[in-house]
């Protein structure tokens, strides 16, 4: 194969996030794909289960245990929550770097991970040294990294929405709401009558009332930029589409005097990924879809002491696949935006 | 015809809440349709215009200007905003009984209507004596009126949803806030590109983030059972369905010893159209769809002082005709549920 | 219960079909409900199952085994494949009479039906005796029979589009193509990832192409009205909504002399839930969406010798619980709209 | 601009044809967008109409009559039927080469096309120069032609399908049946109430069933290959999504004793945009939805006489704008692929 470059492994890539990895890694031009797992699938062509791919992945899904990851330079994890860390220590004894697109390594404090996931965590250690790969926040970080935790798709959102306000002690963190909402795929592709398309479309409804796990994600992020204490509502909301996140953030002012609009320009005036839109705009999911791009927008409603943040992305992209794509661009040294320079397909 | 009982008229019956009226009126056993009025489409089989109707309706469309209105016991205004109020002085002397479901009436002060309706009310006099046809507050009133203000889509689920909350003086009111999204029908039947398949399927958004009309219809609804001023932050949003209201409403506990479950159930305990879900559930929109219910729960995530209140309507039922219909029923001492009494299609 | 008359059960009533037979039949005035089975959900109450039935159904699934279906007047099945054959031949001994939802009686040759549902038929004589239960051709048997297979959803509609043709020998009866296409909720409530929101909305495609277990239905249904043989081409499509199946059938006319309009409209001049329309018109599936309704049109492009029909029907209605109510109805000498007086929600 | 190569003008692209072109041409590495018109926006950012398009379409929407398009290399032509042929003659004097998306030279016989599009062919001469641009079947022409006709949506679908069967004498050519099934895009981007998504939503029907313009279109293509004459009944079906286009293609065999899947196979072997599926297997919408390719099955269900074609496509990329892109390449000798190598976004 003359696409020389990396060479990549992806872990599970029967899912929604494995097959958008596919996508974009197939068009990247620094990236050739060198092992693509599968422990239901071992055998079959990856186009015979995913058709949009025939003509552009050749690839066979091979059984995890006998894929030769140790010979890749980056392996993608985009296994169910509690595989990733089963094997990562291995693989980074042998030089290989990790993007982990589940949630193995996102919060530092094991104890609080087991709380949320339902089990120990069997390389807490790992905890620390693993990097939360939210590029506008942790770039540099990730450049050195050799183990890089994906973000969950809603934490990319909201956090990205705050940090502005959170970080220049703009408004009350111990008031915050996000209220969420999201397209079917972040369910993920798995047999489950609750994602149906008879029990998902025309409907829609608020679920994980008491706590979902994205929850302490957030937290723990905000906080790390925050000089007071974090306290925020979450609602995620099933929305009756395929991909997309809106994500309406409410928060008190503390100060009213401030410029939000350029406050938000400025804050994120060299990220290739974070569109801020003119004032009175509001992001629809669509105009992100397929990309990697998250829009932003700023409002104070009547003049009023509550800022509104809207944000929109796609879930499977930058809350998954491409910021694990952008996540593997930085820590090999590439222009950030290779292979992700993607237009969406609107309408 | 025998089926004797209430004479009903429907002015501006094209739209969609027009329609519900038709296929509500259509199965009232003690209504019998005598006008309904087009002014675009004069001449033309409703069923012609309304397929779902054949059999079931076999009226034809008036002119409005030729209808015989004055001979019904009920006229509905099913019209843009701003028509109601040219005719409806008229009607009223006549002795007929009117309930508008547009916004001509719902606003107690002319001056706060025209700056959001953008128009000079003709009739700002009868403003005064319109009720606002909320049943579960204002009951006893409706049975008296010769004119009620049928409520909007949104005011209808977040005035009933921060109810017990607001009239209980449990929380800060100067910080509610209300997430709400609708689908499309909301916007009517009408001509606009903004609302094509291709412009609103697969995607969502926030929109009108600078002030929706329904936010002074609501905060004078919640004024009035409050003992504090009510400042509220409300957020519509679109999402890819036909039908359906979802409102998450988040307010800050001044008092967060109060069982909110049993506050809820007991607040509406004997109203046959709004079900409080037992604690934990979250209600969808496709469990009302085509129903006058109201599905609402109440939460306390992490058991902290934010309050979430989530409500469920369909927004041309109980958001609109239904009410309408059950507006009707109180006017003319029937049974509240009389033509209600529906089973949601599902899936 | 004052609610007299009729005591039904159904056994499996956790699918789309039985779900909304609970849905009709909670409103069926001569009915009430007696037995509502469940091998996996037994004990729990229906409407946490079915949130649209909150208030309107109070059963709670019990377990098959320990239901008493034998005191029934009328036993629905809606089970999968193979069930009711096990148990009909029981309950029709006990007297009660049997609506079979499934496709355990539908073929009359025991043969054909093993070959194409993959299993041994448990009662081959009872084959004989059920009574094929479309109404607008086997009327007068449905109310002398104590067992009626209900029709399936495509065989429904094929067959009352191409009977008035077929049975006036109008057409090549060895080339009728029936090119149809259905919602989602033909697959059931079943956890498959093919019938995920992901997987089929903004999507469609042609399944089965090799061979779809309704062709035998439809082609032994064809055959006993027409003096020639049938051959059948049946292309059925999964297209991205929840409920309908639209029907175009295609045939070669033998005589193009016929008035097909006047044929249609005479054909059906009595039916209650057959509905030709009007020349040139087109139905829609959302017209006849929760109704018990078929909407049928009848053309002749280009003045050719190819005649076209066009059908239109929910598939959980008249293509499942709906005709099974009807069928009850006649077998019960009751009116045979009773509780199907319905008005399809549109929008 | 180091960019170079080819200069393109979009005339009419507020469409949704016109978008697509937008999206594709931002990224063809040999083409800059030079003109880009609009009567209804000029001067709008088209950012601004197509926020998908922001940071990578920098133009201004500017009004044709002031538009250079005379010093295009290649106009494209995104705008209603009877537009382009009023400015092509001029175009095509300056040496403008042009790709027409619209029907105006589609249709070879100028009284045939007057018929159909009801209005007279102001440049009637220009239909026998005009090329009929579908590169799989005109390549050769195309590479020489200054005025491309870009084929119709549907037309690209049925013909494509069709031909391999005609082409070789196959099948009965008077009584071919092509039942097509379009998502909402193919409506456009008009207001119209019909295509809201409140009236297309979960609902399908048939329509144009009296006779669609592309029947002509598709009659005068099949013609050029057969031997036989054409007769074709086409029905074309509104299906609830955005995007594709799925056809169903009948048709008797004169001989059952070819190898249909080969021929297809080897009929589309060097085309780089048609891609024959294996035996068995049914093409879906969304596996080409965004992409230049269309994907084709063929069989013979329960091996009669009767063959089945299923194609599926986008009708906005190989439907339109993309084939307008091929065709592009073609006129100016490019490798043809270049600026369609687009792997589908799936889900």
């Amino acid at each position: 194969m003359s696409k020389a470059g990396i060479k990549a492994g992806i872990v599970g890539a029967t899912g929604y996030t494995g097959q958008e990895l596919l996508r974009l890694l197939a068009k990247h031009p620094e990236v050739s794909l060198e092992a693509v797992t599968s422990r239901g699938e071992g055998g079959k062509a990856v186009s015979a289960l995913f058709p949009n791919l025939r003509g552009n992945v050749n690839s066979v899904f091979v059984n995890p245990d006998s894929a030769d990851l140790e010979n890749c330079d980056v392996v993608f994890f985009a296994t169910p929550n509690g595989t990733a860390m089963t094997m990562v220590p291995g693989l980074l004894d042998k030089g290989v770097k990790i993007v982990d697109l589940s949630a193995d390594f996102r919060i530092r404090d094991a104890e609080l991970w087991s709380k949320w996931y339902g089990m120990d965590h069997v390389c807490p250690k790992l905890l620390q040294q693993a990097v939360y790969g939210l590029p506008e926040i942790t770039r540099d970080q990730i450049g050195n990294a050799s183990l890089v935790a994906n973000p969950g798709c809603y934490p990319t959102a909201v956090q990205l929405g705050f940090l502005p306000l959170v970080k220049n002690g703009l408004v009350d963190t111990l008031q915050l709401i996000a209220d969420c909402k999201s397209g079917v795929s972040g369910a993920g592709r798995k047999a489950d009558i609750g994602f149906l398309l008879c029990e998902t479309s025309e409907s829609m409804k608020a679920y994980s009332i008491n706590g979902h796990r994205h929850l302490p994600e957030i937290t723990q992020g905000l906080d790390s930029a925050s000089s007071t204490p974090i306290n925020l509502t979450f609602m995620p909301h099933l929305i009756p589409m395929i991909r997309g996140i809106q994500a309406s953030l409410y928060a008190t002012l503390v100060d009213t005097g401030t410029d939000l609009q350029k406050l938000f320009e400025d804050f994120y005036q060299d990220e290739p990924f974070v569109d801020v839109l003119e004032a009175g705009l509001s992001p629809d999911t669509r105009s992100v879809r397929g990309t990697n791009n998250l829009q932003l927008a700023v409002c104070r409603p009547q003049d009023g002491d509550t800022v509104v943040v809207l944000a929109a992305e796609d879930n499977l992209v930058k809350g998954a696949a491409g910021q694990a794509v952008q996540n593997m661009n930085i820590m090999f040294g590439l222009e950030e935006t290779t292979g992700l320079d993607i237009v969406a397909v609107l309408p």
